[in-house]
């Protein structure tokens, strides 16, 4: 058997084999391009979830699709904001249309098992739609046994992992943009696009109960980041990706099977 | 001067005469049509926004326009889920397109001020869509100065009024759908639309830290609350009204004001 | 038994008993946000086809949906222009999906007989295109019982009636706008909404046998409204309520009839 | 100077000349292929506007754009319904699009005074929008002067010359579809596709004040006709023509010219 | 039996009875209204395509629906670009549409072979887009046998037929816009549309590797034409004609029956 | 300065200085997720496009956007049809709309030079539709300087390199899926996603003048690939790049400047 996750690294003979006789799970990282500070590079969102993902499926023998790339507009409480420099976004229709055709592809290789796993606040409920189209159209193909998971892996750090990385406290992920969290599994995972001589280090930013369009500039602080990394570092990284790909892992063998008993 | 707060109730030489003479603001609720459990009626999502948006109108002089009645799909995790009997939901598109439409026609009249007042969870995303759509095609216009709030009511509750409201501990909002929040707005607002002798008295529902699509129904408790709205009043339903209706109309003032001194 | 018509008054345990037990029909009432002269509110094609189903419903055992409160673009020869203050339309693609989603979404929880009462003439084909948008994608799904009676509330008013109302002269529906049939439904309905005291006193608009695009302002008499409602009153308002209930209340059981036998 | 009045069979540095020295006015004749009845070909709602545009282009010395072949869905009270064999049709949104495009175009080449010439009654308020569509997008692209004038030729016809057609009474235009009107102006313009020995004779069809969908076939005459034929004749069609071609050649001239004053 | 091949030519019970007893292929010429340079018209790519279907469906009994006559953008290498005075071209998601629903509409007639004959070449990703979801629209009807041949008519010119028509060397299909293929074709099937006097006599037109846009005028020359006609002639458009429409006709047989084999 | 070319791949702050200080080149790969035969990944349409925007940014000073890695659907006579498994794609309408959006986004941070570097051959056209949009909505916001070329890498090779890859005579880029040309590229650039032992080695697939829909199986060889890469080396391989890459970087300086010139 091959031994590689990644569905673009195989040739079609063993991607079709692994959907028709091991009905493996495909796991759809979903990302985005935006800034993310001066400290950090711009692709933390779709390198995370990729990498993420890949060893998940090396641990319960998945495959990985090619990430999507480029996601929904950066809010100005999540991201900082859609009017940033670098900051690259798809109108939410153009993400649902993407997620929609990609997940009914995979339908019609043979695959009834995928995950989403996003690495973007702001995508989320644009993926949700995608699916949820995906789910009507595959119906009115004929196929009902279609599931799909979608997750965004922040939300599998326990609290106890989460007092063990902010022992002065838990700013919300609302915040964590450029922060601890995403540093910290970039400086495990991919150092060199981290230069934590750069990290800004200001308070975590503060919103008011509400948004408002066009983003008033002033509200985002001038780094880009909502809260400071200066606590990031790889070990925190290393608890924090262990933690994510251990929960994903068993939350999918769950997920599936108990869909399957639903079902019966 | 007229008392009228609807639009609709207004003749257009009035309407007309507050938009160019008074510069009011447009306040537009914006629910759904969803199923809220045995003890209360589907449209709490469209009638409380409108409430609360009616009583801020007066008393900061705007104006209310028709509700946007349909909302987005409803989410197993906080609202149920969309297979349920009951709930009427859009296409994310619909409703982002719905939302551009209009905030355009009211650009169009002279508004330049409008606040999106959201009653469900599920809107937001779409309708914050409908808002950036709306912006940058009225730029195509020529159109620079027009400033869109958007808001849900249920975060302008603050932390003290959730300690008096939940003496026993928060659920969450994610798990408020049909709760105590709901439930004690609308006994103070239409109590005929409640029966509290058929609120179900099961514990706050679970969720694990993902979504399933289609949606496990085993996951919803069968009476479609979230939470049990058994701790329900009007008594908590005055407190929770006014802190919305107080809050928001503190931030429409200072929402345009720092947007104005931002655009200096 | 729940007196109640209002589905988004109904508790879904009830809704879904009147769907599943007594195959109840849904009147949707399809409007709009538009001018309709100094002397008028602007809600009037939403409250009298809202009013109208609600009457209908009581006596024939219906419900009714939440209104589609925004409608297509007013055209200048039957409702004065889109040019207009105060009058907020939707695309009519958006229109056409919102009815569209709407139909879909009865259908799902059981329904199969629904009728779209109209108030704004613009309206109806979009929401003819969006009925056959239905009902193709509900085919889709495998549901091929389900049907539509698409009718504007006036075209039930009988030639006896128009000679009672117009004793003077009938001067067409098209002209009708802001004219003696709405004002005097309102006045009816929905008194404090009109304010005879401002009624326009002009000749009914005149119009050559074609439009321009943009509207030529001029065309449409300064009032917004085609003819004068000088000679409205509750007492008309009463004989057209009448003979529309009573009409659609009988169409209604027809229409259903007629297809059902039409598919053996 | 070429006498030629097709688009299509100028070529460029013609028609270039004509838009940009004289400012012609363009005709977009747009039609549909539906089934007429047993006696006529299913092309009349195309060939006649087309025939009257050329005509009346050859008067005011106008150009004519190739013809919108296909339009909107049958109705069944004005066209037999778009269940028929033969009707073909597009979806609203289609045909909407179709003239935005077209209408664009022309406006890329300097044309700022278009005539869309309806032959399909159906087509109408996907036409308008279209024209609504082009002339906001045209205000994007900075050109504010652009004017289009939308009619149906059948709306010249003068009380006169339907005393004069229909001496026992005049059924009305809405079910004219296969009658008298079309079947003379074939008669007159394209006999060798009228075939007066198969034309039916039955009454003129009734229809209720609804319309339901999917539509009841019985509802339709088996002809596929809505009235009777057999009255029609060459002669009868030359006096339509010429009332449609006088009328409409005279309306350009003032509709574009009180535009002019009213822009002014 | 009725020799005319145009379906709007036809009566519908002719048209039903063609379908249903004769299974006959419809053929849909697809062309645009696009600049052909100075000496000729600007509607080769519909007439020439309509002529070659008509000619193939006289041959083996087969119906031409009406043409498509507006296409996509030229683009400069290939018809000079759409920045050009003249031509008028469509979205490519609107003529897409167009095709899906003219398709879906013939199915839904019975019609179970089509042909789309395509005279210009940057319709045809469009045109096959349209055709796929066509086709994946008719799946969800139940419909699974539903073919499409799309060919454009140039490429059933034979080696052979290249060498006599171009006996000095054959620039290639890619820069034939305007030049000696359309031009010897429209000599011969429409003569009046061509003036050899004005034929432009320069280079053919050579282009980079790569594409620029917007288009750079100078790259085009001044004529619209990518190279000279001034060797076309009626002879040279009879051997075309020929070995087109003979090519079409044999094709379609081999096609349709290589299809009912591979799907037995 | 920093010697990364990928965007994602730099923090804001330097790539907000290499767009407005230097005004750099954005190299988009584009590309699909493709059967490419038993012999090589799936990944090649957008690894090679990717591997040669990276070279060719070295070289000019540019940067390079993540790829768009989802392609449109693969032509059997290009890429051995959409109907193949592991082949997953996107309907065009969601490549024009994700090109657009992209384009658009980088012409809100001040880049006004892209080129769009293609490594499948099915996305042209839909591409150039994005680019025309993104265009067409940049001018509506006042920019009217964006540039874009447009290239499919292959059309860089030379006639002297193809001589050279392919001694025995040159089949064309049409079936070249999977073959030589592809296959070597990866032999010199991912060298471990090739297994040369399992390459196929049929004769090259030939193919009839026209297209079938659905696709007939039978016409694309059992390995997926259209012509055989057993002549492939990674010798070819570094031919073919040095050759796409110095040709790409020269078509850049020349295009942008060529455009320079023109617009003054």
């Amino acid at each position: 058997m091959d031994a590689k996750v990644r569905i673009g690294d195989l040739a079609w003979p063993e991607y079709a084999r692994r959907i028709k006789e091991e009905a493996q799970t495909i796991l759809i990282p979903i990302g985005a391009l935006e800034q993310h500070g001066p400290h950090m590079s711009m692709n933390p969102d779709v390198l995370l979830p990729t990498a993420i993902s890949e060893e998940v499926a090396r641990r319960i023998g998945a495959m990985v699709a090619p990430a999507i790339a480029y996601g929904y507009k950066s809010q100005q409480k999540s991201g900082g904001g859609n009017h940033l420099c670098g900051t690259t976004s798809l109108d939410g229709h153009t993400l649902s249309m993407t997620v929609k055709d990609v997940l009914k592809e995979f339908a019609r290789h043979g695959a009834r098992k995928i995950c989403l796993v996003n690495g973007h606040f702001e995508n989320s409920m644009f993926a949700v739609e995608g699916v949820d189209l995906a789910i009507r159209e595959l119906r009115w193909e004929g196929i009902h046994d279609f599931q799909v998971v979608m997750l965004s892996y922040w939300d599998f750090v326990t609290e106890e992992t989460i007092a063990r990385i902010y022992p002065e406290g838990f700013p919300g992920w609302a915040v964590e943009h450029g922060g601890v969290l995403e540093t910290s599994l970039m400086l495990l995972l991919h150092p060199h696009l981290v230069d934590m001589t750069c990290v800004p280090r200001h308070a975590a930013a503060t919103f008011p109960p509400y948004d408002v369009f066009p983003p008033i500039p002033e509200w985002t602080p001038a780094s880009g980041c909502l809260s400071s990394a200066a606590a990031a570092s790889g070990e925190k990284g290393a608890l924090l990706y262990e933690v994510c790909v251990e929960g994903i892992a068993q939350a999918l063998g769950e997920a599936f099977e108990v869909r399957r008993k639903s079902a019966q």
